[in-house]
């Protein structure tokens, strides 16, 4: 998607061939920075710290990281160490895992001379996979954007509220809940998007408004309290939302507040959708509630908000008084009855055991 | 309620005998400044800025500020500019009306020459009221908290989640939402309260979360997306939170995100109360979400996080780039259905037009 005029990504390969440039969102959307990792351990930090985030960029920013290790050592036992190192970065993100255990599965076999190589090569390829398969989401999306775009008077645009960020920033390009918009947008259908702040690390305020700056998207930013109300009165028209994790029962564990929003949808019978790429499908838990372990991060990040000063430099201020304890559970889970849909890269299943085995039947 | 030890209320009389001490809320939890207020431009002032805030505090403020006029101008003339300027401050609080039109119909037979002596007995009057409501408030509180800590292992506590602040700071003393929880305290009952962070101006982070620290009472910040992620968790046994304006068919309007606290509340059979004094109910109005106009704040509360900065400086940072639209909307309504009761000062009402009529039979 477009930067200041420009198409980026958020990860390609440095111009040197082997070390391996990412977008460093931490300082957006005050700086845009690129960071070049060189090892293992930079790219176990830009997962671990958030340089990257969102599952699909952290399963290729994962890939890319056995392929920087395996160049310094591709003995099994660095294979396994790199594995282990990048597995603990992130609990909860399941394409980790995926991306992890699918490079390693395909190193083992190959003679460690070749290692390297195949790495790379495996790592890029997992990176246009994403690709193809955000496009995917976003046209099986588009429809339903069309469909509500039916209804409006001419010019008038479908509103769509999202929470986090599940842009292209959390992707590889696209995005998933954003795919939807940004074919929308190439398709000239009007679109609007309400953008939840989305606290404690306000990736929606500085990530997903940072995106529609840019690439050109109407929106407007609101504190995650107001959706309920913007919903009360006629002004969203579609939810749509990402998952770092979705059970094989349909249950979504997203950003924490997400299931705030899918209630207030009910309340409203307003859709709610969540988009996904399939590798982000937990096929051995069932109720995301009970199963899913929820991380909890560091109370800091609820003390303290990140932003520009009056002086432009990127400082933070502490909003709370000293004293108080906070607690920061980083997720939260929307059972499956709360869903309208899941919006995959082949169609759009029921959030139900057999509305996913009916798109993936190869996983029953 | 104790600030550093010593006992104090939101509002009192100078030493000097007629200007009006108030804390100046705006510094907390940062900051504990109090500010005199002279005349009536500073009443007016303090209530449009939110160095005072809550339904009651303005209620009482701007009685205070009447009475500052009258000091000045004790004229028919001066008295409806006092009610106009005090008015025109704050659209959606009803006490502010209740308050202005009280003290007016007070003053107006009087022979000019005794209405400033007679307004300022008033406004000590309306606050001393407010203490004894909420007292009352507290006590009808209690009792739901006392039946759900006897269901508890002892020394086990009482969890309850509060949104915005509806504490002592928003009325003369021991607040609405929080009377029941300080009166509590006060008979040795363990309680612990999740405080929501209530963006955009942080009430509950910096009010709220003062109160407690100050008052020694157990608490865990929280942002406001994590409400109903604790109740899916079973960490959460009673919501309370405050109201603006409560419809005479229970609807509830208060700060901005409580009606999601609300759903969530009513998706987990968690019991959803609403600590009112009777002059925030609006005899006037049923339908809160359609009747109900909701005061939209500046778009730069959603931009920018006040706080105290690494240098002890409070300061604010920008959150969102540069060229994104916000709104701000800083009410929604919860409607009836989801609110368990109404806790008034007369004893707890079902949120419907019987249940409130058989609470306050003079208002049918």
């Amino acid at each position: 998607m477009k930067v200041g005029g420009r198409s980026y990504r958020t990860i390609w390969l440095n111009a040197d061939g082997w070390g391996v440039d990412v977008i460093d969102q931490r300082w957006l959307p005050h700086e845009f920075r690129i960071a070049t990792l060189r090892n293992v351990g930079d790219a176990a930090m830009a997962i671990r710290d958030m340089w990257v985030r969102g599952a699909p960029l952290i399963g290729v920013t994962a890939a890319y990281g056995v392929a920087l290790a395996t160049r310094e050592d591709p003995s099994d036992a660095a294979l396994d160490a790199a594995w282990e190192r990048l597995h603990a970065t992130r609990p909860t993100a399941i394409n980790l895992r995926w991306a992890l255990d699918a490079v390693r599965a395909h190193l083992r076999p190959l003679d460690p001379a070749k290692r390297a190589a195949a790495a790379y090569a495996q790592a890029a390829e997992i990176a246009g996979e994403d690709v193809k398969i955000n496009r995917a989401i976003g046209h099986n999306g588009l429809a339903i954007i069309r469909s509500l775009a039916a209804k409006k008077r001419p010019g008038e645009p479908v509103n769509i509220l999202t929470h986090c960020n599940a842009g292209w920033l959390a992707t590889v390009d696209y995005g998933t809940a954003t795919a939807p918009i940004y074919l929308a947008m190439e398709e000239g259908l009007p679109v609007h998007v309400y953008v939840d702040e989305t606290r404690p690390r306000n990736q929606g305020a500085s990530l997903t408004a940072w995106e529609f700056v840019n690439h050109g998207a109407s929106h407007t930013l609101v504190v995650d309290n107001a959706g309920g109300h913007l919903m009360q009165h006629g002004a969203v028209d579609l939810v749509i939302v990402g998952t770092d994790r979705t059970t094989a029962y349909g249950d979504v564990c997203n950003k924490i507040g997400t299931y705030l929003k899918a209630l207030a949808a009910r309340d409203n019978g307003v859709p709610f959708y969540v988009a996904l790429p399939s590798p982000t499908i937990d096929w051995t838990v069932r109720d995301g509630v009970s199963e899913i372990p929820i991380e909890e991060r560091s109370a800091d990040e609820v003390h303290f908000v990140q932003g520009l000063g009056d002086d432009g430099k990127v400082s933070r201020v502490r909003i709370s008084p000293k004293g108080s304890p906070a607690a920061n559970p980083a997720f939260d889970v929307t059972p499956a009855r709360l869903v309208t849909g899941l919006i995959t890269e082949r169609g759009i299943a029921k959030a139900s055991p057999e509305g996913l085995k009916a798109l993936f039947p190869e996983r029953v």
